[in-house]
């Protein structure tokens, strides 16, 4: 092949593909990886899972290896609408649920069969980045919304639909994390959840509900699922058991108005979602599930304390300030004043320590001013020495006024 | 949820979901499965696949689990770099390989980085419907090229091929199934994949060369594959693990030039691809890739010659014909004139056979005198019984003239 190849083909590429290729993470010598929200794999059922597939070969390895439905296994279809009738009461059938590759695979059907070139999309600001990115590859015009400690604000996005009304165009979707809201941190209040759901039938606009960490609550009482809350058939929410069992399975779910699941799932070409990994996944979580996720749920409550009191520790005499999430994988932290940001990288470079920065969690720009730690990965030994280092990072990057 | 969900989210839709939900395959009383191109699930090896499992678990159980490359696992993607170089002596390398869910998604990937709304694309006709669905869900304009014994009629494509620069259009994608083509039989000669070629290259069009058969031919020598003859980097070749291992793995690929990988990748939504099964597949071919493929060309052969000595048996005294495939899963069968098509699927329906009717691989319409067989499936027993009894329905459903 010539070197001149690239030219050929990229005279060819589609609107989407044109927004460029992929951009590979680069990988540094990062010791104490606080960057992505990775689960913790002392956690993971190794054994079990073993044992899983074992018995899935022995009971059911024709249909485990063969083709599979559109819509996924019916037997994790019905373990989803038990997971959430057991952990939240809420009530479902396995016409509620689509099964696909993984929560961003999930995110990307709903996205795909809402979204056009150049439609409003609203969403949180910040917001999960891989989102951001599906929601532009996909065309969305993306109007961020700020988040405060109720999470997103309403008054906002009445304001912002209004405006949109007026100069006619339609708004196709708003997303929200409406749990531990990634990355800023916040649960969405009931009050607000109920405002949303009736502002999305003010203006016939559809909600995405994306509850990757929803089952790991460390404290406090979750309010009811947006989903739960809509009368109309106007909400999606997401699923996944990359949080609660390992995200290498790639499994993860929309729970949609029945009517809408063969729309959604008309965009998974060909071959059914994930035969095998359903059914090991299944039968693991049959006999596991509460117990696991209980254990869990002890497991990354103790990271998050250890990362937030290391953090009190370190920066208590400065003005930066954190959220305390009641669960999840984040917190965010929004730096001293007078930080040098690019001391501040260079610091926590040196220092083996790695973050997310702000910016690229916002839609609109903006966000310099915070970074996003992740304590799910390390053990709670190193997330108390990652953060320790991380805050003199910080307090090293500050500039003399 | 009110009766009226429907009607809410459906005026919401995207270009692409406007085309409609999936249709969901009815599942009628069928006893000889002669309709979908299912793997003998007797060929699945069970054990063996439990036995790589544990040793995954083992030796990569946190890598496993975790979130993967966007490009797939490099084990496997070597592997896949390994099987060609085994198989047909092609010199390819792992910056060549995207792993895919599966053939169908390695397909939807390329044809998503280059197929815009109303763009032309030339396939063939026929041609494998679930591509069909792929191209027309992404807006794809579909040209239809005639069939015959030495596959697709590169003479007919570059008419079309004039004919669109003379009205301005650009061609985006020539789609072919190069190895027994699906449905119709025959291998694209070698005179004419380097047509294709030559013609890609003066046109600046992308070929995509589907092949999810080629590693099971019971006889014959295969032509290079049109990927091997492009010197100019437009061609992405796809490949999968369905016909070789099993299908519910959903594990796929597409070859393509290095420099194209990350804009194919793009469009694969966060989490990475299949980090579990692709080490549990790699684990297992690693050990087990030719013995296996020899042991499959074995059984599929066989099933392959005992369809087509009942349909001789059955047929030889009508006009009917049929294809006799060197490899792949499928023949295609010209119903002998004046057959009623209605009472045809009737008896069929009757005596418990399952096909595909010809219809469904038409991207212009057409077909209805065909009919498409797979015998990948059925014991060599049940091949022959229902193949007896579909000639039977055939017979019965001569009209007398």
């Amino acid at each position: 092949m010539t070197t001149t190849a690239a030219q050929r083909f990229q005279a060819l590429l589609s609107r989407g593909a044109r927004m460029g290729p992929r951009a590979m993470p680069r990988s540094g010598p990062i010791i104490y990886k606080f960057g992505a929200g990775n689960p913790d794999p002392g956690s993971f059922p190794y054994q079990e899972l073993v044992q899983a597939m074992a018995d899935v070969m022995e009971l059911d390895g024709a249909h485990a290896l063969s083709y599979g439905s559109a819509h996924g296994y019916d037997g994790l279809r019905d373990l989803v609408v038990e997971k959430y009738r057991l952990l939240e009461g809420l009530q479902t059938s396995r016409d509620n649920i689509l099964i696909a590759n993984g929560s961003n695979q999930a995110i990307a059907l709903v996205v795909g069969a809402f979204v056009d070139e150049r439609d409003p999309v609203i969403c949180e600001a910040p917001t999960y980045m891989a989102s951001i990115q599906t929601l532009r590859r996909h065309g969305a015009d993306l109007i961020g919304i700020e988040v405060d400690g109720e999470g997103m604000r309403t008054d906002l996005v009445a304001e912002r639909l209004g405006e949109l009304k007026r100069s006619g165009r339609q708004c196709k979707l708003i997303y929200t994390i409406a749990q531990f809201q990634n990355p800023a941190g916040p649960t969405l209040s009931e009050r607000r959840r109920r405002e949303l759901v009736e502002l999305a039938r003010e203006h016939n606009v559809m909600i995405l509900e994306d509850d990757a960490y929803g089952e790991l609550r460390y404290e406090g009482q979750a309010p009811p699922s947006i989903f739960s809350l809509d009368p109309d058939g106007l909400v999606c929410r997401t699923g996944t058991l990359s949080k609660i069992l390992g995200p290498g399975v790639r499994i993860g779910w929309v729970v949609a108005p029945p009517a809408l699941v063969p729309y959604l799932s008309a965009f998974n070409f060909g071959g059914g979602v994930a035969p095998l990994t359903s059914r090991v996944c299944t039968f693991y979580l049959r006999a596991h599930l509460q117990a696991h996720v209980a254990e869990l749920v002890d497991i990354y409550r103790a990271k998050r304390d250890a990362m937030l009191d290391e953090l009190e520790r370190g920066l208590a005499d400065t003005d930066a300030s954190w959220s305390r999430p009641e669960g999840g994988f984040f917190i965010w932290l929004k730096l001293p004043s007078r930080t040098d940001l690019q001391r501040l990288s260079q610091l926590a470079a040196a220092a083996g320590v790695g973050y997310n920065p702000g910016p690229i969690f916002m839609a609109n720009g903006g966000g310099e001013e915070y970074i996003r730690l992740a304590y799910s990965f390390e053990a709670p030994a190193e997330i108390r020495e990652g953060t320790r280092l991380l805050c003199r990072a910080i307090k090293g990057a500050r500039t003399t006024a």
